[in-house]
């Protein structure tokens, strides 16, 4: 593509922007850095100015000029990326889209909701109860709607009510040239043309920056319901895991948290789990049928020597436990002050998810590296998570080496080296071991047609 | 494009293709004809030629050469398409992939398999049940999993299991240079890099021919069992099913048929089902939950004036009722010897749903043309069907007419022409209504990065 270095903006090019929004643009340099890193272990990147868009209308102009320009432009809402999507990797301008933040319908007939895409997963869930609704996808921290579209989200409660990737009815996408277009339709069903929707989500914001989303939502189920059991080994749990999803039975969440992560989260979250491989579920249902789901879960469990299954329908207690299991990233980290954590994020079909794990644990034992292991086992989808230490650049090196050997077991056994969090900076090289350079030319095809200057998040997916 | 007139084949050139597939290259009248046709009102046009194919080498082979020699080419399987997607609009070669019929691959404990391209549904169904498994997409019609991705079919069960946009999981394709692709992974998540699945699903074979696809499959419930209940009106029957999808209660099936269509199946079918608007449930779980979500859904029905709600968790009978609703079509064919039918195909959010029925209802009764309206409600999605002379052409133009008339309305309301057949060559104004110039824009710049030549299946989704 175009851009192959750092472009810093000139006095005029900074004016001529802060002309198209109102004067909201900024150097300052708190402001710069704020905008130059993620939740990932990248080193940080400042870009070259902030831009602060308050409408669809503004990011078409900026999009135009910058276009018009060839100055790199990469969307930020908040910064909770785990691949470094949002890192300005060649300078330009970071397009703060935070403050678009209005639920613009909710329309609890269809069971959807608009948005503007600074709207935040929490904001949005609080707004959607007092109409008996939720939204679903769940990733832990507390995204921007926009950017769980772009990377194409999902989560803990995937293995029930899908991803950014089923969720998403209807988009509003800038193009690199300003145009706006609208993709999909509020319809459960849509058969017209191709799937701009689905191309553009899950695009990491090489495609288009999304302005506008329409979600689908849930009404909150009647009941809800969580349960946890032990495990004497990391691949009873899993095995266990796998019987569940065979036998069709409807868990909600099923998440699988080995006993690092369960230390981790217990001197954390100030909780005292078992500090033993562990699953945690969750069943969303009717009274009778919640308690059903979690008798079938207990009776498979136990077959895999699964213990000490408890089983809670007291909404504080299941909040608790779930609010545990979203901090184990932190908790993580909080473990080992100073440093930062690297999470793989593999997927593999499920009767290869055994393997995976154990492989997985094998090549980081032998590494010396701190790690734990937990992930949505449900969906063949596990992470782990590696602690490094930021000062000691040469670990991310050899972390590098580690996780490259993992993702080319991974690969090998038909699995791919991202899940859920996305291919973003550190990722280019799995992408095309895993997916062909026939597929990787045909995504660049398709990024030169819509984005021939390639200004939008340059250095992203692929070379 | 590039292509804007009809291609026939030299004798040389059906001599080279010949060389390529050992032999099997047909110009026999019959074989033209048979594939130049499919069950929809567009008068057939033949192709230049018949290639069979039999291997995704052999597909690849004969795009180069068609690449090369601009020849259109378009897939095609058993013609089951109601939007003359393989009409061969341009001539050129009807590439039938019938023949690759294997299924390659089973996983039961991964839930999934492979099969070429020419598999049929019923045929792998059949295959799948001696494992406990069944593929969920039902279009009604024996289409070969190739077409279906291609047309990105859905059907009856699309509200409990998805459509093939969210059943497959990986394919190969094979582009118009003859490069073949494999996109997606065995995988239930997957998040590296573009959607290029998504793209290709639903494409009408424009952008690349299929020839393997990796499909989800789900355990055979326990239980199933059927449901019918009747309705004063159409609206009472529409408003029930819209209440029966908000309630959240499990259907696996949900369909309405009006007293007309009932009439016709009743007809053809030799069965006796009262002619009155009706809605048709299918249930599937435990054998208590399936007893409990009829009970909730007859309680549901009962609000609206539903009466004579009839339940069976008989085998014969279930596949009775079923078997009637798949051959609606065709009944309404039987009911109208030498005529042909007409299928619209609307889907719109939930809240517009009564209105769009009304309204497609009311223009259809002033035009004093033969009709019936059914539908997979519970998704939005519902069909009409027209009942036209093909002796007569000017019917033809006035029911293009009627349709465009109830299109426009439906898209004004948020609603798309197409919930699951497709565009193909009769909507492609209708395409441009809805979607916007901006976004079909996009999707010819992407036909064009991906077929520069324009040999797939050419006249088809835009000009």
């Amino acid at each position: 593509m175009a851009i192959t270095s750092r472009v810093d903006l000139s006095q005029s090019q900074i004016d001529a922007l802060s002309a198209l929004v109102s004067g909201r643009v900024s150097v300052n340099e708190s402001v710069l850095d704020s905008h130059g890193r993620d939740e990932s272990a990248f080193p940080p990147v400042r870009p070259s100015a902030v831009v602060m868009a308050h409408s669809t209308e503004e990011v078409s102009k900026v999009l135009a000029y910058c276009n018009a320009e060839k100055i790199p432009v990469v969307a930020f809402g908040v910064g909770s990326s785990l691949e470094g999507h949002v890192l300005p990797l060649f300078g330009g301008i970071s397009l703060d889209i935070s403050e678009m933040d209005k639920i613009l319908q909710i329309s609890p007939d269809d069971l959807t909701v608009r948005v503007q895409a600074g709207v935040k997963r929490m904001a949005l869930n609080k707004k959607l109860s007092s109409d008996g609704l939720f939204f679903s996808v769940d990733p832990g921290a507390d995204a921007t709607i926009g950017g769980m579209t772009s990377t194409g989200a999902s989560g803990t409660t995937t293995v029930r009510y899908g991803s950014m990737r089923e969720n998403v009815l209807k988009l509003t996408a800038v193009l690199a040239d300003g145009t706006v277009m609208e993709v999909g339709r509020e319809t459960r069903k849509l058969s017209a043309g191709y799937d701009l929707t689905r191309l553009i989500v899950g695009s990491e914001g090489t495609l288009a920056v999304v302005t506008e989303i329409t979600l689908r939502v849930f009404g909150i189920p009647e009941k809800m319901a969580a349960a946890v059991c032990r495990f004497k080994s990391l691949e009873d749990g899993v095995q266990a895991a796998i019987a569940i999803v065979r036998s069709g039975v409807a868990i909600a969440r099923c998440e699988f948290l080995d006993a690092q992560s369960i230390k981790n989260v217990n001197a954390h979250d100030g909780i005292s789990l078992q500090e033993a491989p562990t699953l945690l579920f969750e069943f969303h249902g009717s009274p009778r049928g919640v308690e059903e789901d979690a008798q079938v879960v207990q009776e498979i469990t136990s077959e895999f020597g699964g213990t000490d299954f408890e089983w809670t329908a007291e909404e504080g207690e299941r909040r608790k436990l779930w609010q545990a299991r979203h901090n184990a990233y932190w908790a993580g980290i909080a473990a080992h002050p100073g440093k930062r954590g690297i999470s793989t994020d593999a997927a593999v079909p499920l009767s290869k998810l055994a393997d995976a794990v154990a492989v997985s644990e094998k090549i980081l034992s032998a590494s010396g590296f701190p790690f734990s292991i937990l992930g949505h086992v449900a969906d063949g989808n596990f992470h782990t998570f590696i602690i490094t230490d930021p000062k000691n650049p040469n670990e991310l090196e050899e972390i590098r080496k580690i996780t490259h050997e993992m993702t080319s077991a991974i690969i090998a056994m038909g699995g791919t080296c991202t899940g859920e969090h996305g291919i973003g900076a550190g990722k280019i090289d799995s992408l095309l071991e895993e997916a062909g350079s026939a597929s990787v030319d045909i995504m660049k095809l398709i990024k030169k047609a819509l984005d021939p200057n390639g200004i939008l998040n340059p250095g992203k997916i692929f070379h």
